[in-house]
């Protein structure tokens, strides 16, 4: 005869259990049938969601989309469970992203945290069928087309710390198990104008300076390593003539040598002429574990650019998380051999389950795996190192921006999330490992409340700051 | 603050959690630091494995791989966490398949079963590059190629079962949450001889008879519904002349009329002529929501049988569960539109996250999903409608074999598993929702004690029993 761990409580826990309302119609409570049950019942249910729209200082940062704003918007939620404990997660911030999180409260106060993700299904059940969409035109957290999936995305992130957190076990461990404690992350140098984010009171220091030249990037670059031990390089490109991109590359390698795998990622600001010239030229310094992740724009396009590398005898994988964002991009883009490497990302792909299913047909098409990266604090860190723990064929570094946020604006309790040799370690905690710190997340909402940021747009804060004519041009070289 | 649930317990918890060993390390369960824990680590490891081979009768059921034995040879696993609560489940039998799982006791006493399923990963991993695998000339449970990830899924199913079992939940709310809470099974008719199955002692009762002819065929179905409320039908063919099987389901048609889903089963029995000559004739047959399944050998006959098919108007779907068992099957057979409905088995694709993958896989190229079964009991049934039920694109009634097994033989406590109106409806408990009944687990073991067979030989039985010089020949007709 088994018998319930709780039961090593003695008799106090489970006279507490009988008369406790929640353990309701489970008659197997009373005390003179001990003999014959074992398993306490999980009633828990969701009580309460709190949604919180906060802004976080933002350096301005180059891509081929345009700068990024003084701010980046995030949201964090909280589930809170009838037992009181609190689930965590962190998404895509302003206006939008809170409405689509608030639309769901009906449907979700009262449920199983356990049950939730299969009762949300249909938020991500369309995407296999249809619906193809892209972040060529829109910056991942706006695209219309993944709003169901972001949501849901949160919701199940949010759960699953809050059953970790009840049942004391690490994230990871509760999807699948983990394959790896260390997780590493990439060094994700940009091309920036002087100045570390935020406006008036909120402006941050800036540690890096401006950097719009080949020798600032790899400074830059250096800086990064010398602070957390990256030992892979993803560079964002897209901004600069492509000449000056080859010219930074080559000398990331001269400087880092040829065991750190670089890649360059321009947003598909390129020609497929124009990436095949750049693949060739970096044919040395990409070929070796590195990529060149969207070069250009659309699946076709890619499927040239590689397709004519390969011609040339040039490996270099293709990388993607513009032209490859839902299942349903998949079939074409397998079909045309257009990408070999997929960026996912927990947050738009509809959760760390979608991830690992990913994961999983990308292996079977012999498609390599990367995690994609948007501006976020140390909640998003952490579930982007648990999904990527418990995903084995994951096999690149992941990007991370979290070297561009700063401690003031972490709203994680005891401050920022350690990268040590490149590498975040999954802790020796319940759920995601970490918990909010109140009064950071207030400063964040007044953050919020202050600025006049609502959604990210790249190319108006361009226009407002660089260039009051700039647009975006696909392919602009 | 949020508060632990276990809290509720009082002090008399702690005080026993503080002076138990296994809580070790964790020195926030000394009392005076109440204020600042919330979460008890959960220290769950595993204490025993225990392996039990057995036999049930199995009536002389035919395929085109040959004859059932009298006995089906299954094994039940139990895993015991150092708790003491048990996590169950039930497997292929015979000697091979339990030195399988022999083989991994090492490796898995002493774990955290929370992270068994990511510790053992590489059992599973290896199936997504190479290793195209098929049952064309194996059944299901010896096919050597299959042998880790059979032996995973039991270690899985068991481990989940043990979790649920401990936080209060049920299977299919750990991996994913439920999407339906009845599954729907399928009526699961025969070719069979006179007999129960089992020997001497064991010999059970033959409520349905000798099945030999399509008439016969029709008042097993009919019987079979009658007793189970099954809404559509499996039929194994592949038995008797393609003409005769033809005549069958044309009769079931004509008995259960048109919104009664057919399928027929040859395992691979036919040419690609005779697959299509079957396809045409029961095109309006098989067309409801049935299916052509296996008809033929390969991913290219397969094919072929298809695109005749389409060019003739017929859309009847090719389902497969003997040339697609394995990922590494789908690149090749998904370029040639071999399969559109893909058969899953946990038990053998590597367990229920696996399935879970599988699915969200078939969903993103268009392709149905329906389950495979084998001669089982009701730990496996009930894991198999735990994995359907989280298993949001699953989109025809599963298979079972459940009908054919008896209640002298069934191993859960309290007898066989209710199935209703055709599902199998997922019950309010925690784990599988099934426990093992002790006696009957120790005749069941004592039946493979006794009995001859320590592996599925199907072509030998028919030798045995019905033809010496019979062999199985592909293709047949």
């Amino acid at each position: 005869m088994a018998h319930c761990p709780r039961l090593a409580g003695g008799d106090q826990f489970w006279k507490a259990l009988k008369h406790n309302k929640t353990a309701g119609k489970h008659n197997c409570l009373a005390l003179d049938c001990f003999a014959t049950i074992r398993y306490p019942p999980c009633t828990m249910r969701l009580a309460d969601m709190r949604i919180h729209s906060i802004a976080i200082a933002d350096p301005p940062l180059r891509s081929s989309y345009g700068l990024h704003a003084p701010y980046a918007l995030r949201t964090l939620i909280e589930l809170e469970s009838d037992a009181g404990e609190i689930g965590i997660a962190e998404t895509y911030g302003g206006e939008a992203q809170a409405k689509q999180l608030e639309a769901v409260r009906a449907q979700i106060i009262g449920t199983n945290p356990f049950r939730l993700s299969g009762f949300l299904s249909p938020m991500i059940e369309g995407q296999g069928s249809g619906h193809a969409r892209s972040q060529t035109y829109q910056v991942p957290g706006e695209n219309p087309l993944d709003a169901t999936t972001r949501t849901y995305a949160a919701i199940e992130v949010a759960c699953l710390d809050l059953i970790g957190k009840t049942v004391g076990q690490p994230v990871c461990d509760l999807i699948g198990g983990r394959v790896r404690d260390e997780v590493p992350f990439s060094a994700y140098p940009f091309y920036k104008h002087e100045g570390g984010g935020g406006e008036g009171e909120d402006s941050r220091e800036d540690e890096y300076g401006e950097a719009l030249s080949p020798e600032a990037l790899v400074k830059q670059v250096q800086r990064m390593i010398a602070t957390y031990g990256f030992t892979s390089v993803k560079f964002k490109g897209g901004v600069l003539e492509p000449d000056i991109e080859i010219e930074t590359i080559k000398r990331l390698y001269a400087a880092l040598g040829s065991s750190v795998p670089l890649r360059i990622d321009p947003n598909s600001a390129w020609t497929v002429e124009t990436s095949v010239r750049v693949g060739k030229e970096l044919a040395r310094e990409l070929g070796r574990g590195g990529y060149l992740e969207d070069p250009t724009e659309g699946l076709e396009n890619m499927a040239e650019v590689r397709r004519r590398l390969v011609e040339k005898g040039i490996e270099t994988p293709l990388a993607s998380n513009v032209a490859v964002t839902s299942f349903a991009d998949l079939p074409r883009s397998i079909q045309l051999d257009a990408v070999q490497i997929i960026l996912c990302d927990h947050h738009y792909w509809g959760g760390m389950r979608q991830v690992q299913h990913l994961a999983r047909l990308a292996k079977t098409f012999s498609i390599g795996m990367s995690m994609h990266s948007n501006s976020h604090l140390g909640v998003s860190l952490m579930a982007m190192a648990h999904v990527a723990a418990a995903t084995p064929h994951l096999n690149y570094a992941c990007d991370t921006h979290y070297p561009w946020q700063s401690a003031e604006d972490e709203v994680v309790l005891g401050g920022r999330v350690a990268i040590k040799n490149g590498c975040v370690r999954i802790p020796d905690k319940p759920g995601l490992g970490v918990e909010l710190d109140y009064d950071q997340l207030a400063r964040g909402r007044e953050r919020y409340a202050r600025c006049n940021f609502r959604k990210r747009d790249d190319e108006a804060e361009m226009r407002r700051r660089v260039d009051p004519n700039w647009k975006r041009i696909l392919p602009r070289w």
